[in-house]
């Protein structure tokens, strides 16, 4: 194939379809991409050898055009760019999670329909090469569990509040001042970011699809100055953790702000990293973190994507070898409350430790119910892990005594 | 290409070898494994369906081979065979670190003549991509530092000394029960393996071919109980740290025990795991996590290299760029020993604490002059990070005072 055939279309010029330029820069490749698609030609930009459009259609029925790249920010129209692309046998490379998690199903098969491939690492945790690494060396493992801190916004808020002693909102206000958080930060601190990540490695690594409304959420938005208070007391750390476990064919998935004890590989994940840990049958317990988002970091696994060995496609090992997988709700978590006793309708068992802050045993199930309401009426829940519940157990035994005395 | 000329040559069955039998079966390949090749064909083996032989030959020079998997633990016998089996044009897969970090440079002039390709994940840290991870996302970058753990025996060794309070031997003797270090040991608790690791890493970061009787290696052989007791006592832990770093050109690299606080992502890499931490211009920092050993774990990334897409091959960037770099032993670093004063010649500055206990900045160049006699007179060193000098400097200021009062 003649290098004219091998040209860029390159869509969205944000942060990280700059930090992607970049790289073609340092590589001397400017000269494959003509164009660059944007949405506002009027916007003062960098000097860029291509020449601004604003007409996707126009690159991706650009025979010269081997590779789509598609960065912008809408679900929608990335959706409907990526699908043309695909239709017209281009290879593409997406890093538009929300747009991944709401039709992956869809995508698979235009993309097996299609003489193109379709990848996205840059979707899941910026430069942590985390579907690459499922994708080469899960296929013969059976995968247990996936967790981690998938959302480097949330995380810098959290390490803020624990390093400066402030509150949610001040230091959401420093993030935000600072660039680590977007100045609509909603997708970010309601976990609803995290959860597309999840719901994409949920399916390279379990073979499922799950609809983003169907899972537990609860978002960093409501957290208090008591819980902060009491997880600094207690030696914990709050942290966003996005997971997913498996167990006898089912399937449990969650995202939700956790105490984590000071011996959790998570524990120093601070500021604007992101990491994944995988738990699996063979290869037992592997983590990886790294920045989660950023031009350069981004923009490199984006060049990877586009740079990848000529034969590479994602597998799918899981979907394709055919194991049913149930998705479940009925499971019960710990979690911790100031007001825990609101929570009395739900509660399976509770441990009161003064007034009406504590933590309960409720259901999965029950919380999916009432997540909607926790938000409106600016309820917090801190999940516990394991090790933090029995951290706490440990405490408060007097109490957890009284309940059942 | 028909399947008849795609089979394997395994050469060695030990635990590794056993572990990428056993993804064979799961895939249900095991038809593709006609031989493997053993040293003595006399011990008892659990069954399998390959035929024992005991001539590596037979299998290099087998036609219907395509890739010869090389598991045996002697590195001379592994560099001819390597050496014969890419002459003979097969892909070749191996994870003998010691034989790969003396002779990597013959071994891609033979690469580059062969029609095969030289992969060996299963060298470097067990089951964590480290090498796929440097080849795949970091050649446009500027690696700047690499460290870790990068042996899962030590690790285990100093896990256990500081979680049941045991002393070096006793902690030597439990891991060699349980199988988590050698009946000679001696490879892993002098440094050795890890440096094989290190210089490896080195060439994919920096491009750099560099003899390991040139570095700096200093084991955990001779830690001693007020070692421990000194750790203890400043909520520090000890791992055996690897590490290269680079800074204007210069490549600096040493392998020693190494005091860890506890904000430190290596602080709970406990047990078997090993940890690599890759720090880079673009990406930033990028940890990666997972056992470093056994038999599925390691098992499965040779099985992945044996499956790496057809016309994957390791790219060694750094050394197509042309970017000189030289190793450097001109460089200072602090030290803690109980017995520091001993050290009196090489001393720039020193930090005493009690008597003859306390910690001194001292060069890597003399460090190696001495490590031999060192390990001789079983003298312990341990080096500080960063952050360890940081907090004892704080504790001991009024010691550091007195000193230049």
């Amino acid at each position: 194939m003649s290098t004219l055939n091998k040209n860029i279309g390159l869509i969205g010029f944000g942060v990280v379809g700059q930090g992607f330029y970049s790289y073609l820069e340092e590589n001397k490749e400017e000269k494959l991409l003509p164009k660059i698609v944007i949405k506002n030609n009027n916007k003062e930009r960098d000097e860029v050898k291509a020449k601004f459009i604003t007409e996707a259609d126009e690159v991706i029925n650009d025979k010269s055009v081997e590779t789509v790249v598609e960065l912008i920010s809408d679900d929608k129209e990335a959706f409907d760019i990526v699908t043309k692309a695909l239709k017209a046998g281009k290879n593409v490379v997406s890093a538009n999670k929300k747009m991944i998690a709401n039709n992956l199903e869809k995508l698979l098969e235009l993309e097996n329909k299609s003489k193109g491939r379709f990848l996205y690492e840059g979707a899941v945790c910026g430069s942590i090469p985390i579907i690459r690494t499922l994708n080469d060396y899960y296929s013969l493992d059976t995968v247990t569990q996936i967790q981690g801190i998938f959302n480097g916004s949330t995380n810098y808020i959290l390490t803020q509040i624990f390093k400066d002693n402030v509150s949610y909102q001040e230091s959401l206000a420093k993030a935000q001042k600072l660039g680590f958080a977007e100045a609509d930060p909603t997708s970010d601190v309601s976990g609803s970011d995290a959860l597309y990540k999840l719901l994409i490695l949920t399916t390279h690594a379990f073979g499922k699809f799950i609809s983003p409304s169907k899972v537990l959420k609860i978002g960093i938005q409501n957290i208090t100055d008591s819980d902060i208070a009491f997880a600094r007391e207690n030696n914990l750390k709050i942290k966003l953790i996005a997971s997913v476990k498996s167990n006898n064919n089912k399937l449990w998935l969650s995202v939700l702000p956790t105490f984590i004890t000071n011996d959790s590989v998570f524990y120093n994940v601070d500021n604007e990293f992101n990491a994944v840990e995988v738990v699996s049958e063979s290869i037992g317990k592997q983590t990886l973190i790294g920045k989660g988002a950023g031009s350069l970091p981004t923009g490199q696994v984006i060049y990877s994507d586009y740079k990848a060995p000529e034969n590479y496609k994602y597998k799918y090992d899981k979907i394709l070898s055919g194991k049913r997988i149930k998705y479940e709700t009925q499971e019960f978590i710990w979690v911790y409350s100031d007001k825990i006793t609101q929570f009395e309708k739900y509660i399976e068992e509770v441990v009161i430790i003064n007034k009406s802050e504590g933590y309960a045993k409720v259901s999965i199930a029950d919380l999916i119910k009432i997540q909607e309401e926790l938000l409106d009426e600016k309820l917090s829940l801190i999940a516990l892990t394991d090790e933090a519940l029995k951290q706490l157990n440990k405490k408060y035994e007097f109490a957890y005594a009284l309940q059942y005395a």
